[in-house]
C-alpha cells in the first residue's frame, strides 16, 4: 500500500521566510490532489465590484505576506501543517470582463478540489466569487450552512441591471437553494433603504450587528451557530470589510466602525468544534495600502486560524471533508 | 404656493459611486439656498497650523470618500437626505497667506448660510477656521454652547507673536464671548505646562480627558450636556486628531492613544436629542496617509453621522436651525 | 438674437486653485450644451482590460491635476478658453461588468455631444472605450481617420473568447468600417508573435516605431499625416502608456523605453492645422502612481495642448467640429 | 563649585517644531556627558533580521516624529526635561555586514554612558543589538532584570548556524547569565513548535501573552514585577512589534492581534516606582509605513513615556541610574 | 596666529553614511562661522504658496538625501570640502503665518553669514523667501546679478491682494531695486496672458524657454552670462520645478516637459568660472514624493554641484565671497 | 531517442496576466535541469549594502513585474522562449547576517546550473553577490570577460575593515584572477578622492564615463567590446543604478545623471553577438518605489532584451554557454 504524501512548507531554518517563489505558507504549488487534505486556491476576479477595483491582485498579496506563518498554532494548541496535508493550487484561470465564463471555471475547479476531499482555503477576488464557489459546495455537500462575515448584507436584487456582482451574490445563492441557515455578522454602516432590515428577517437570516459580534464574539457566533450540527458542512466567507479600516484598510468598499485585528482573531477561533468545509476570504484589494500591507498580513493569519480549525477538528476525529 | 425642492444624492443605481465629479455624498454642487437645510462646506485654509501642513486639501479628499454614503442610517434609523435637504456649497473662496482676508471670507459666507437658515457641515482647514465660523454663528444664534474633541486644548496665547493660529482659537473665541458652556474632550498627550490645566480650570471648560471619554462615551458627553438645554443652539467642532493615529493618521498633530472609529461614531451618535446648529471636523490632512485614506472616509463617515443626528432632531420637531 | 454664451473657468485670483470642487481645468460642470464648442468627458470604465486595472479613477485625478492649467499658452500662442467655449459634461453612467450596456452609454453621451457640435476631450478609462466612441463619429463625421498613439497595437481578435477589450477595439474598429487611414505611433516592447507586424501591413495601418517617433515627432506625424487632407476629420486616441513609465507610471500595461513628456507635448503641437474632431486619453490608472501624480498631470497637459490645437484651428478659421 | 548644566529641547515657540535639525525631543546633540542623566542613542544595526529588513533607519524616523513631544507629562505629572538632563548622543557606529564588531561598538558606546550615571534610551535597529547593551549592563549594573515586551519569544539557537540574530539574543544572554528574572509580555502568534513554551518554563520565563497583557496591563506587569524589588536594576527591552501591525505596521516581523496604542502607553505607566535603568525599543522599520509614520510616532511617544517614568522616578528619590 | 579652523563631513569609513543625525553631507551643524567659506542653510517657509504646500520639509529631506555626497567632483576635478570649510547652519526660525516677520529673520541671518564671508547654499521653502535674501545680499554686495531658473516668471504683482508671495518676490526684487541683469531659464507651461511676455521685455529679463535651455545647456547660460562681468557677484535662484516631474515630482507647482537631472547638472557645471556668490534651491516639496526620494536627491547633488563651482572659482584665485 | 523538452511560459491567452503564481516571466518554476538553456535564479542577499538595504526582496519585485514579457522580440527578430527553454530556478538559499555562507551557496548553485550549461540569468540582491558567481564562472570557463554597467566603481578596499561588500567585489575579483577584459560603463556622482581614476588605470579598467556612454551606446560599449573576440566568454553585470533614478529610484545608492530607460535597452541590444555566458542585475530595492514599480519593470524588461541576445546568438550558431 503506498505511504501517504507528506506535504510541508519550506523550512525557514534553510531557506529563510524571505526567499524562494511566493506561494501560501510556502507550501509547494501543485496540481497533484493524492492525500491531500486542503488547498489554498486564488480567485482573482474584480468584475463583480461596484466601486474600487483590484481584488484581482488580492491572491497574491496574500501569498505574499503569508511567509511569516509558523508551524504550531499556541492558542488552539495545533500544528495545522503536521495535522494536515495541504498545498497551494494556484488560482483559477478568470476570464475578466465575463461573470459567466469566470463562474463556471470557478465551479469546475472547486468541483474538482472537493470531489478529492480537498478542503478549500479560497482567496478572492471580489464576493462575486462566492456564489460559484457555493454551487459545487452544494454539488457535493448539498446545501451548506452558511456564516457570511461582513459589513454589508450584499442581497440587494441587482446593480443597472447586472445580476451578478459582489452585492448580490447571497440573494443568488438564496433563490438557487444553495444554502441551509444562513449568518451575517458585523453588519454595519449606512444601508440602502429600511428594506434591506426586512428582507434580512423574511428570509430568515440571523443578522449579527457589529457592537454584539464586537462586544462578545463567542457568544455572538455561539447564538448563530447553536442551530447548527456540528457534523452538518460549514462553510464560512469571510468579506475583510468586516474588519475595521484602521486593520484592513486594503478592500473595495470599507465601513469604519469594524472589527480589530483580536476580535477577528477570536472569531475565528470560536468555529472549532464546526464542520469547516470550506472558506473564503475576499475583497481584499491590495492597492489601497502600502507596504506595510497590514490587510493581506491580516488575510493571511485569518486563513492560518481557520486551516487550525480544520486541522484541530481533524485531530477530534470530526468528519471535516 | 411653491413646492419644495428636493435634493438628493446622485442614484448609485444609475451612476456607479465612483463614476461623476466628487462632491459630498454625491450630492448637487450649487450654491441656491432655496428650501436647503444643510449644507457642506469645504474651508481649505492651512496656514494657521504649527507643524505638518496640507490641510487645505481636506475637503477635496472628504468629498472623494464621501462617495460611499449610502441613504438609510440603521443605527439611528432615519434617512437623513430624506428628511433634509442637503447640497454641496463648495469652498470659502481662502486667502493663502492671510488670516485676516480669510477669517472675513469665512464668516461671510458661514453668515449667508446661517441667514439661510442652513446648517453648516465644515471641512477644514486647519483649527482656525473655527474662530470666524463661531462669529457668524454668534451674530445669527448668540453664543452657542460647544462641544470640542480635540487632542488638544487650543486656548493658548499666541505662538511667535502670531495670535490667530490652530492652537489659540478658543482663547481667542473666549475672550470675544463667542460662547455658552465649552467641553473639551478626548484630551491627551504631552502639554506645554502643568498651567495649561489651570486655564481651563479658571475658564469653567470642563475637560474630559481621553481616557474617560473612552471608557464610557454616553456617559462623558452626557456629563458635559447636562448643563445644556436641548433646545439651545450646540455647535461641535471636532478636531480628527482626537481618533488615534492608526484610525487617522493624515492629521496635522498626531497624538497617539485617541478615540478608535467605533468609539468615534458612539460619541456623535449620542448627541441625538441636542440641538445641533452646525459642526465642524478640521485637521485632516491628506498627504500624510496613502490611497486606503481612511481618515478621510472616516471624516466622511462622521459627517453622515452628524446629518443624521440633525435628521433625527428634524424628525422629532426640536428647532434645529 | 440670443448672445453667445461665455464660459469660462474659475478664477484663480479669486478661489485659489486649490479650492472648489474639481472639475477638469475648473471649467463649469454642466450638461447644457448651448454654444459649447468642447467638452471634458470622462468614461471611467475598466473592465476591458487584460492586466492592471483601475482606469476607472483616472478621469478625477486627471480633474484633480488639472488645477494648474492656465489661460495662455505660449508655445502656441492661443488662449483656448477665450477662443472656445469649453465645459465639464461629468461621466458617462457606466454599466460595471458589462462592456455591452457600457458601449450604449458611451455611444449615446458622444452622440449629444457630436451633434450639438461639441468636440469631446476624453478620459478614459481603458482603450475598450474608443471603440463605442468611434461609432459615434462615424455616425456623425463617417469615418474618421485615427492617429492611434500607443505602445501597443491594439488589434488582437480576442482574449480568453472576449471579443470586446482594450487590446481589441481596433480590429473591431477596422471590421466595422469606422476609419479612414490610420497611423500607430510610439509602438514598441515585447509582442505575441512576428505576424501582429504582417496584420499592420495587411490593413494598411502606418506604423512609427518609438525610436522613429521620438526622433523626429515633427517628421514622423507629418509622414502619417501627408495622406490626410486638412479638412477631413481627424480623431487622436492616445494610450497614456506611449509614454515613459517615468513620466507616466500609472498605467495599465506600461512598456519601458516610451515618450518623454517634452516628447509627448512635441508631438501633440505638430497637429495643428489638421481638423482634429476630438481625442481621447486613455488607460491612466491613478492607484498606480503616489501623490505627486505625474501621469494625471501629464494627461491634463495634454488635453491642454490638443484643446490649444483645436482654438487654434478654430482662430484659422478650419471647420473643426 | 560648577553650577550643574542645563539641557533643553528646542523652545517652540522660537523655532517651530519642523524647523532645525532632527534630533530626539529637539534636544542638544553632544557627547559632552557631564551632568546628563539620560541619553537618546540610535543603533542603527539590522543585520540581524530574518524577514523584513530597514531598521537601520529606525532612529532617524524616530527623531523625525519626537518632534512633536511637549514638556509636561499630564497623567504622570512630571516634566521630565525639567527634572532631568537629556541629549541626544547619537548613533553607534555600526558595521554592517559583522555582528562581531557591531557588537563590540554598542558595548563600549554603553559602557560610557553607563559609567557616566547616563540612562540610556536606545532605539534600534534589529533586536539582536539588545545583548551587547546587556553585557554593559551587567558590567555596571550586574544582572539586570528585563522586561521583554514582544510577540516573540527570542529564545531560539540559532538561525542558519548563526547564533546572534534577532531572534537568538535572549538565549545568549541567559547562557552569559547577563539577567535576573525576566517577563516576556504579549507573547503571540504562530511559533514553531510546543517545545518553544517549554523552554520558557525551564528557564524560568515569566511568560504573558497578549490576551492576559492586553485584558489589564497593570495587573499583568504587576505579577511579573512582584518579585523584583523596586531598587534593584530593571532593564526593559521593548520589540515595537508587540503593538499591532495597524498602529505599527512598520516593523520586520508583524504579528496580527496586539497591542493599541493605548495599552502600550498604560503599560508603560505602570512601570512608575521601578527603577528602570534604561530601555531599548527596537525593530522599527520605517520603510514599511508611508508619510503618517505613526509607527515611529508611537515609539518616539513610547520613548518620552519612560523618560516620564525615569523622572519620576527620580522626583520620589529612587536611585534611578 | 591662530590655524585655520578645519572642518569636514563625517567619514563613511567610520560612521556608515545612513547613521547618525542628518545634517547637510553629513557636516558639522554649527553657528560658529570662524573660517567658514560656505554653509547650508534651510528656510522652511511655505506660507507664500499659491497651490500644493509643503516645502516647510524641504530642508529637512534634502539633509537626509545628501547623506550619499562624496568628497571628490570627478567631472569639475575638484574636492570642495577640502578647498572649503562648509557646514550646516540649521534652519532660519521662520514664523508661520507671516511673511513679514519671516522676511526680516531670514534677511538678517543672511546679514550674519553675508557678513562672516559666508557663502549661503540656501533650500527653501517655497519661492517667496528669495526675496529676504536678495534683500540681505544687496546690503552686503550691492544689487547682485541673478540667474532665475524655474518654469515661471514669478513677476506677478500680487495673489488676491497679497503682495509677497513664490509668483511675486522677482517683481518685488525689481522694484526694490536688488538687482543686476536677470536671466530666467527653463520658463514654460500655460500662463496667464500673452501679457506675461511683454513685462519680462520691458524689464530687460534675458527670457530663456525650455526648449532653447535643454537643446544647448551651455550656450544657453553662456548667452544669458555674456553680459556678466565675472568679477561681479552672481546669484543663482532655482526652482526645482524648472525640473521634470518625472524628475522632480516634489514640488508644489510642476509642470511637464522640464529638464532631466542631466540636463540640470550640466547647467550647473556652466557656471564655473562665474563668481557665485550664493544659492537657493527651493520648492522641493517632500510630501509629494515616496521612500525614493528622488526630488530630493536632486537637490542635494545639484547643491554639491554649486559649491563644486565656488571650491573651483576658489581654487582659481576668483574672490568668490 | 528521448525528445527535447519544451518549455514555455503560461500562455495569457488561457491565463490572464495577473493570475497564478509569480515566476519570472510567467516560466515554470522547476529545478530539473534537462534541456534547459537559461534560468532565473534569484539572490537574495543585501548585507553587503553601505547605504539603503532591501534588496533582498529585488528578486521578487521583478518576478511580479515580468508578468507582461510576451513571446516576441520585435526589434532583435527573436522569439527568445522558441529558440531557449528557460525557466525559474526559483533563489539561492542566502544565510542573512554571512557573506562567507552565502557565498558558497551562491558558488554552488551557479556551478550546478553552469556545469549543466544552463546560461543564469541573475537577480540581486546587492552587488556582493557577484563575486561568488565570478568564482563559479571562473571555475567552469576560466576568467570571463566583464562588461560592467554601474554608477559606482566598486573596486574600493574594504568598508570598516569588511572586505566582502557590494562596494568592493571587483577589487576581489581582480585580486582572485577571475577576469579576462573589464569595461566600466557609466560610472558618474561624487567620488572618494581623484585616486579612484587612477586605481582604474593602473589594472586597465576601460572606463566609459556616463556622457560617453549615454551619447552613443553602440560605439561606446563597441569600444570595449572591440579587444573582445565574440566567441570568447562576456559576462554582464548590471548595477541597476546606471539608470536615472527618474526610472530606477529603487535602487540601494542612487546618483542622478544616469541612463533613460530608451538609452539602457540600446544598449543592451548592442551586445548581439557577443558569446554572452551569463548576466545579473543587482542592487533593485524595491521599498525605493510605488506600486508603479518602474524599476522591477525596468529590470524584468532588461533579463528580456539579455535573453533576446542570447537567444539570438543560439539562432546564429555562436557556442552561448
Amino acid at each position: 500500500m503506498a505511504e501517504r504524501r507528506r506535504i510541508r512548507p519550506l523550512d525557514a531554518l534553510v531557506s529563510p521566510r524571505f526567499t524562494q517563489i511566493a506561494t501560501f505558507a510556502r507550501l509547494p504549488h501543485d496540481r497533484n490532489l493524492t492525500d491531500v487534505d486542503a488547498a489554498f486556491l486564488g480567485i482573482p476576479f474584480d468584475d463583480g465590484t461596484t466601486y474600487r477595483t483590484g481584488a484581482r491582485v488580492g491572491p497574491g498579496a496574500i501569498r505574499e505576506q503569508s511567509r511569516l506563518l509558523r508551524p504550531y498554532n499556541m492558542i488552539l494548541d495545533v500544528s495545522p501543517f503536521e495535522v494536515l496535508n495541504v498545498l497551494d493550487y494556484g488560482d483559477v484561470d478568470v476570464v475578466p470582463g465575463s461573470h459567466a465564463k469566470t463562474a463556471r471555471a470557478i465551479e469546475d475547479t472547486l468541483a474538482t478540489l472537493l470531489e478529492a476531499g480537498v478542503a478549500p482555503l479560497i482567496a478572492g477576488g471580489d464576493h462575486s466569487i462566492t456564489l460559484p464557489v457555493l454551487r459545487a459546495l452544494r454539488r457535493v455537500h448539498g446545501p451548506v450552512h452558511l456564516l457570511h462575515f461582513d459589513s454589508h448584507f450584499d442581497f440587494w436584487d441587482q446593480y443597472w441591471g447586472e445580476r451578478y456582482t459582489h452585492g448580490t451574490w447571497l440573494r443568488r445563492a438564496l433563490e438557487e437553494g444553495l444554502l441551509g441557515r444562513v449568518g451575517q455578522l458585523g453588519i454595519r454602516g449606512p444601508q440602502f433603504t429600511p428594506d434591506d432590515l426586512r428582507y434580512a428577517d423574511e428570509h430568515h437570516l440571523h443578522v449579527v450587528p457589529i457592537a454584539e459580534l464586537a462586544e462578545n464574539p463567542k457568544k455572538a457566533v455561539g447564538r448563530v451557530l447553536e442551530a447548527v450540527p456540528a457534523r452538518e458542512p460549514l462553510y464560512v466567507s469571510w468579506d475583510i470589510d468586516v474588519v475595521d479600516p484602521a486593520y484592513a484598510m486594503a478592500t473595495g468598499t470599507p465601513e469604519v466602525g469594524g472589527l480589530t485585528s483580536r476580535e477577528a482573531l477570536d472569531v475565528v477561533r470560536t468555529l472549532s468544534g464546526h464542520r469547516l468545509v470550506g472558506v473564503d476570504i475576499v475583497e481584499v484589494s491590495p492597492l489601497y495600502e502600502g507596504p506595510g500591507a497590514v490587510t493581506a498580513l491580516l488575510a493571511a493569519n485569518l486563513f492560518y486560524e481557520f486551516l487550525s480549525v480544520m486541522a484541530k477538528n481533524a485531530v477530534a476525529g470530526l468528519p471535516a471533508f
